[in-house]
């Protein structure tokens, strides 16, 4: 007998037939003898259209209030699905992020976990009860008020679970069946990896896999906690993520060789800009990214270019998501006569292309494969990041799923038949 | 300064307008200088919706789970009002049923209130705080559970807060502006009054005057707590509801002479059950309500007919709620062989007509002057019942609005114009 904490997102748990069909999930899991923590996110839309209504009644929502607003999501979802496992005869009992004994800073809508007291579902687990948990939220001691994690919440109050009950492995559910090698919209021959490591999958996170959130992924690292990665709408065993050290269940992975290239991530949510013709002295760099920053813009990739010739001028590249393009643009432009650049270019038709894989630190040559698989169709590259097990590319958008494929089969990641597709947004 | 407790219900916060108008009523009665506490519903028709989705998970919610299902509406509204406050620029803090001390028994979906210890609201108010409170909800301390108080909950609510806070005025808010000496719709010369006895609006609440719920009324009158009945959508200054040994917030109202009667109530919702042919030995009545009770129907008037001649046998004609017939009489045919009845009449278009007033205790002849009413215009009388203030009689309920109309004439309540009718349910 295992205890075994399940995470179901908001897709899982959309409408009453949804929360049925999880419901009947996890009395399987307790029918086969295992203790069960259940985490649950808002049912389908609700996060959103309560935002929807903040925005209605005040321009800038009072964070406090927005946090007590939001809560209430995790409250319907989890109530409801405490019912549905107590209607099929099983015993069931549902508690709110303070009920749970998730305490939290007192950072509304972004709060970080401090302590975990789970008494009471200890107690519940106790009488044979299954218990369920609202994910996304929290408590904090000091204000005595309600909190919410941010985004990714509910991944890291599983995970956050499962570290303080000690469990023996936490069950992330989405629409998707497991961690793969590429987006399977973007490469049909991605195959699903049975075991990633923790790393590799902060990696690809980072990049655009959506199926876990790289939060619960690095607290789940730091706790020693196992996570599978599995599809609510399948029996498949998903993927493990393993953190240093970790073994998987059934004891196989120890001596498991790792992979030089784990898979290949996408990602189209980037643009780019150019400050052109900044004055060749130092500080300048650190003046420009000092602007930009201030704008609340979240910077990725950085390229300087070569001054060349006795221009005394370089030009400087760097990403940063779509919607934080305006606001940088803005700033950058109010302080161009201290900056003392000629212009700027914003380009949001790019794509990023990442490769990602434990296995890189200890082999050579990994690059190549990629410049040349990219060179041999003529694919451009515009710039080039790297770091201990990653090599990341920006190339037109319109080149990035041509892309994608060619890399993915370069380094033989290509499975024998075409991945299934879900319909949903995995999250 | 004073402190006033406000309770807006469902109909007040349907949408983000509406909660966008009571949050400028608040800030209006904070501009005066006076302390605010608000107890606030589920918006609109939350409940009702929250309830359905419970429906279609399980055919009988674990009732733990529906008060922690229910309880997150007014989790939205609260949240949603206090943020529309706060964007007015004035501080605002929302408070659930737990964190406002509104400790209950353990009974889920109609608990008691066995205690109120506000610590945080008397914090939030010491600090310029406007304070709301989720209605409708409490928290038990053994079983450390949320629960709900059931119908007529968020009057509760603000009574009770009203009550543990001292406050100067309970005003409950409604889409009627007070409350009438007939239903508006009804007798359109009804007029509102300015004042009523708790005792005279615990008649008519029970007759279906739906502005206050009885159980609100009786706590307020246990602890000397005096309501306002008041409209959201106007300035009307509503109805006071004294209670034994109150005054009116100036003075007035303490020499005030009872009216004799107060106002009229009509119902629709009553259905009538005949047991004939009822053997004339004792213990046959107690047996037959003891079945009626058993089958969960809600008796209210109850006439036995004389026995007549010598067939040893009476009829017993009772009033219920039109929801609870089908049970009663399928308990009654159930048992038909014990009781030994011979049939049984179900008539649900009847109707029920009750005169209320505290000044009937000491005036003979009102009652004639009903009875007089009734049968100048020839309206049959089926069935009459009477306590210390108020005379009830069930009539066709095709005849219900015309009597109603011309017993309001009879006692001398009809207005100058027509009263005002609005489009809302009243809750």
């Amino acid at each position: 007998m295992a205890l075994i904490v399940q995470k179901y997102g908001g897709s899982s748990v959309a409408d009453a037939e949804s929360i049925k069909r999880v419901a009947k999930r996890i009395v399987d899991t307790r029918r086969a003898g295992h203790d069960v923590v259940v985490a649950v996110s808002a049912m389908g839309d609700t996060t959103d259209e309560l935002l929807d209504l903040a925005g209605q009644v005040a321009p800038i929502p009072a964070p406090r209030e927005l946090d007590m607003l939001l809560s209430s999501g995790e409250r319907i979802s989890m109530a409801l699905l405490a019912m549905a496992i107590h209607s099929m005869g099983f015993e069931a009992r549902s508690f709110t992020g303070s009920q749970a004994g998730m305490i939290t800073d007192a950072t509304h809508g972004a709060a970080r976990i401090v302590d975990v007291t789970p008494v009471r579902l200890k107690e519940a687990l106790d009488e044979g009860a299954i218990v369920i948990v609202a994910g996304f939220q929290g408590f904090n001691r000091d204000t005595r008020d309600i909190t919410t994690l941010g985004r990714g919440g509910s991944d890291t109050t599983a995970v956050a679970l499962a570290a303080a009950l000690n469990a023996d492995v936490c069950e992330i559910y989405s629409d998707v069946d497991g961690i793969y090698t590429a987006d399977p919209r973007v490469v049909p021959k991605a195959r699903k990896l049975d075991v990633v490591t923790s790393e590799e999958m902060l990696e690809l996170s980072a990049n655009g896999a959506k199926v876990l959130y790289i939060r619960a992924v690095e607290y789940a690292r730091r706790h020693g906690v196992l996570i599978q990665a599995r599809s609510t709408f399948s029996s498949s065993v998903g993927t493990y993520v393993l953190g240093p050290g970790m073994t998987l269940p059934d004891g196989e992975g120890e001596e498991m060789e790792e992979p030089i290239v784990a898979g290949v991530a996408t990602d189209l949510t980037q643009a780019k800009i150019t400050v052109i013709g900044v004055p060749d002295v130092p500080g300048k760099a650190a003046e420009i990214f000092k602007v930009v920053a201030k704008s609340g813009a979240n910077v990725d990739m950085i390229v300087q270019n070569v001054s060349i010739g006795a221009t005394g001028r370089a030009d400087i590249s760097f990403t940063l998501p779509k919607t934080d393009a305006a606001a940088a643009l803005k700033a950058l432009a109010g302080d161009q006569p201290e900056i003392g650049f000629e212009s700027l270019v914003h380009d949001d038709q790019i794509g990023k292309l990442s490769v990602v894989g434990a296995g890189m630190r200890t082999h050579s040559g990994v690059s190549a494969t990629l410049f040349e698989a990219l060179s041999v169709s003529g694919i451009n590259i515009e710039m080039i990041s790297t770091s201990e097990i990653r090599i990341s590319v920006v190339l037109r958008g319109d080149d990035l799923a041509e892309a994608a494929r060619l890399v993915h089969t370069a380094y033989g990641l290509d499975g024998a038949s075409d991945a299934v597709v879900h319909a949903g947004t995995g999250r």
